[in-house]
């Protein structure tokens, strides 16, 4: 990665984690952001080599643009910078949601700029550049997504990239698979956390009272307020139908729960086990 | 506790770890259990000093007894061994329901036995005590149920042994006032993980999309049919009450969702967050 030039655009704690692990691969790395101190400490904890608070300067030198914003800035950025890109620059983005992202921005793009959607599953219950953490990123997963468009030769450079950061797994979907998948895996797990602990009635000091199991089942209830919200209300659809399909599955299990059908509710917990122990693998 | 003779009933994972734990404190420790490779690997292993298929003999000697069994063996085991309980002997137990249990096994004691009720917030999702592991109890909770009963001295010597196992947090609450609580935060929990897989379509190989949420959101899936079913099912006014309260929540967030209120869905987000921080305090 020696000779590439690389902006990561939004240094928060997915973006900081790029721009260093990408500076630890030997890459020349600029950071842009709207926070001059942001900058400052990613400059002083040499995360990146330079800081801009604007995009121009940085993108007219970078081969590879990484946008770690909010999806509602994503097209702004794209908007406000589209003549400063580089000729035949890589731009991929770290979006949770595809679909509205893909199609709000694909009429924006020059012809020669070639944009490689992705998702890094990985993240962290925190806000800014101070918990930026490589190690997220160690044996997670990674999805791209699948278009004609893309060249190769480019494709192979943002896997090996995605790589050498540690990720494990890097899958193919469509923008239409990915975003009904991570309704399910990702969005609703943080729908869950969060309605699980606003169930509390609160009449005890819950924390005297808890186990392993609700701390894992509410660790991400401490949740982004401003960036879930976009995440779900711009993924509404497939989050409310995977919404439905667990509450058919909790209410067939308060059913067993109120019949005290012992024999169905143990083959329910069967199979739990068993799907469970397929992830372990 | 150096001179005193403490039987283990039960040596499973949590069994196996009391056994452990009050062996490396000193004590002189017997195991009792219906499974002969499992008393041979608990002497192997030095987690006992001497195993027994039967109660009497360990019984006779024993200052504490410590009865690791599942709800619904819990009374037979005191059915059948009540004339060999050592006189004054301290009883306890670790089952994670209580008025049900207690109601049992009131009117069967002996006059001179004690029994402290308590249980134990640790666990695993394994079976067996080659699982059996000391760690699970450090900083770890633990609910001593409330009564006019037990002696002043016997709470005591209760109370050192909890905290030199590795035990945060001693609690005491009426048996009413836990089976509420444990509803909610032990047992709802595993109700949701098992509902959250098992509405999993399974059109993809999940494991490939998943975050760390997912995997924490579903360790508990992985879950011993037989005990959780009597624990739900000996709590089961309760739970279903706490699974109604949730229903709610998410009926609630999932109305936000369908109606684009970004302005309320974010309040239910920033509640959630500070309600979770409060427990890492």
């Amino acid at each position: 990665m020696k000779n590439l030039k690389v902006t990561v655009v939004g240094l928060g704690v997915i973006g900081g984690a790029f721009a260093e692990g990408i500076k630890q691969l030997g890459a020349t790395v600029y950071g842009v952001d709207i926070d001059e101190k942001t900058l400052k400490y990613a400059k002083e904890k040499n995360i990146i080599d330079e800081g801009f608070l604007i995009g121009k300067e940085a993108l007219l030198q970078s081969d590879i643009v990484i946008i770690s914003l909010y999806p509602s800035l994503l097209k702004d950025f794209i908007v406000d910078n589209i003549n400063y890109f580089k000729v035949n620059a890589i731009i991929t983005d770290v979006s949770g949601i595809k679909e509205s992202i893909i199609s709000q921005i694909e009429g924006l793009l020059r012809d020669d700029l070639d944009f490689i959607y992705g998702h890094p599953m990985a993240g962290k219950e925190k806000q800014g550049i101070e918990y930026a953490d490589l190690k997220v990123f160690k044996n997670a997963n990674y999805i791209l997504i699948k278009s004609e468009k893309n060249k190769k030769k480019n494709l192979i450079l943002i896997e090996k990239l995605i790589k050498e950061l540690g990720f494990k797994n890097i899958n193919y979907l469509t923008a239409k698979e990915h975003d009904e998948i991570i309704a399910f895996t990702s969005q609703l797990t943080h729908i869950l956390a969060v309605a699980l602990i606003n169930s509390d009635d609160e009449k005890n000091d819950t924390s005297q009272f808890i186990g392993d199991s609700f701390r894992d089942l509410t660790r991400i209830s401490k949740i982004n307020a401003d960036l879930w919200s976009e995440l779900f209300l711009g993924n509404k659809k497939n989050l409310i139908d995977k919404i439905e399909n667990f509450q058919d599955e909790l209410s067939k299990l308060k059913i067993l729960l109120d019949t005290e059908n012992s024999n169905l509710l143990k083959r329910e917990f069967i199979k739990s086990t068993k799907r469970r122990e397929k992830l372990d693998n």
